[in-house]
C-alpha cells in the first residue's frame, strides 16, 4: 500500500480506525468478540489482526497482541518505534502490557471497555510508572466501535 | 512424565519451580533475560517455556505468555482450569493479564520484580476487580531465582 497524505491527525486516525473496524467485522463473521487492530508506521499499515481467541483456542489471541507480534516480525525486532496501534476497543491488561513491552509510542482506541479496559477504565497502565508510557487517545469512531460490540453481545444473549 | 506423589504443597511447588529454574538457565545460555515458566495440571507438566524475546525478536515472547499459549494448545481451549503456572520471576502486566485472560487459578513465582511486577510490586492485578482473580504465591525458591537474574544483569553491565 502506498503512503497516503492526510490533512490532519484526526483524518489519519479515523482512516486507520475504519480499517480496524473492517477487521472487527471479520471477527464477528466467525463469531468472535468483534475487535480489530492495525499497526501503522510512517502512514503505512505494517500489521493487522482481529480477535481469534475462540477459533485458535488461545487466551492470548486478542487483536492487539497478534497485531503487535506481526508488527515485530515486520520490523524485525521487539521494539516498535514510530508505530501507532489502532484498536476498536480499549485494550485489556494483557494487551496494554504488550503495548508497553513493545514500546509502542501511540495507541488509538475506539470504544471504552468499562469492565476490563487498562487505559483508563478498570485501571490505567499509562499512569503507572513503568519503563514506557504510551500516548493514548480514546473515542476515535468510538460510537461505531461500541455499536459493533453491543450488537454482537445482544445477539449472543 | 508420570504423575509424582508429593507429600506437601510446598514440596510440589519447589519441585516445579526447580524445573522453571532449569528453563531460566536455558534462556541465560542464549543471552536472554533468564526467566522460565512451567504449566502444571494434576501433578503433570503440560507446557513449559523460557524467555525468547531477543531470539524471536518479539516483545510478547516472555516465558509465561508462551507457556500459556502452549498450555492452551495442550488442553485444546483458551481456559486453563486446574492449572498452576510456575514462573521464576513475578509476571509483568502483559503476562499477569494473560494469566487472568486464561483463567489460570494459581500462580507461583520465585523472585519479586520490584520495578515491573504486576502481582504486588509495581501494581497488583490480583487485587483489581476483573473477571478472574488468581491465587498468587510468591517467593518459592525466591533467592535462587533472584540470584540467576542479578548474576545475569551484573554480567551485562
Amino acid at each position: 500500500m502506498d503512503n497516503i497524505n492526510f490533512s490532519s491527525q484526526i483524518e489519519q486516525d479515523e482512516y486507520f480506525m475504519a480499517r480496524a473496524i473492517t477487521l472487527a467485522k471479520e471477527a464477528e463473521a466467525i463469531d468472535e468478540v468483534p475487535v480489530g487492530a492495525v499497526a501503522v508506521r510512517d502512514g503505512r499499515i505494517i500489521a493487522e489482526a482481529y480477535n481469534t481467541r475462540e477459533a485458535d483456542r488461545c487466551a492470548t489471541h486478542h487483536a492487539e497482541l497478534v497485531a503487535i507480534e506481526r508488527a515485530c516480525a515486520a520490523l524485525g525486532g521487539w521494539r516498535l518505534p514510530g508505530v501507532t496501534l489502532y484498536v476498536t476497543m480499549e485494550p485489556c491488561c494483557m494487551c496494554a502490557g504488550a503495548i508497553i513491552n513493545a514500546r509502542v509510542p501511540r495507541v488509538v482506541y475506539g470504544a471504552k471497555d468499562f469492565r476490563f479496559g487498562a487505559f483508563g477504565s478498570a485501571l490505567d497502565l499509562a499512569e503507572i510508572p513503568l519503563n514506557h508510557r504510551p500516548e493514548v487517545v480514546g473515542g476515535v469512531l468510538g460510537e461505531e466501535c461500541a455499536k459493533i460490540l453491543s450488537d454482537y453481545f445482544k445477539k449472543k444473549r
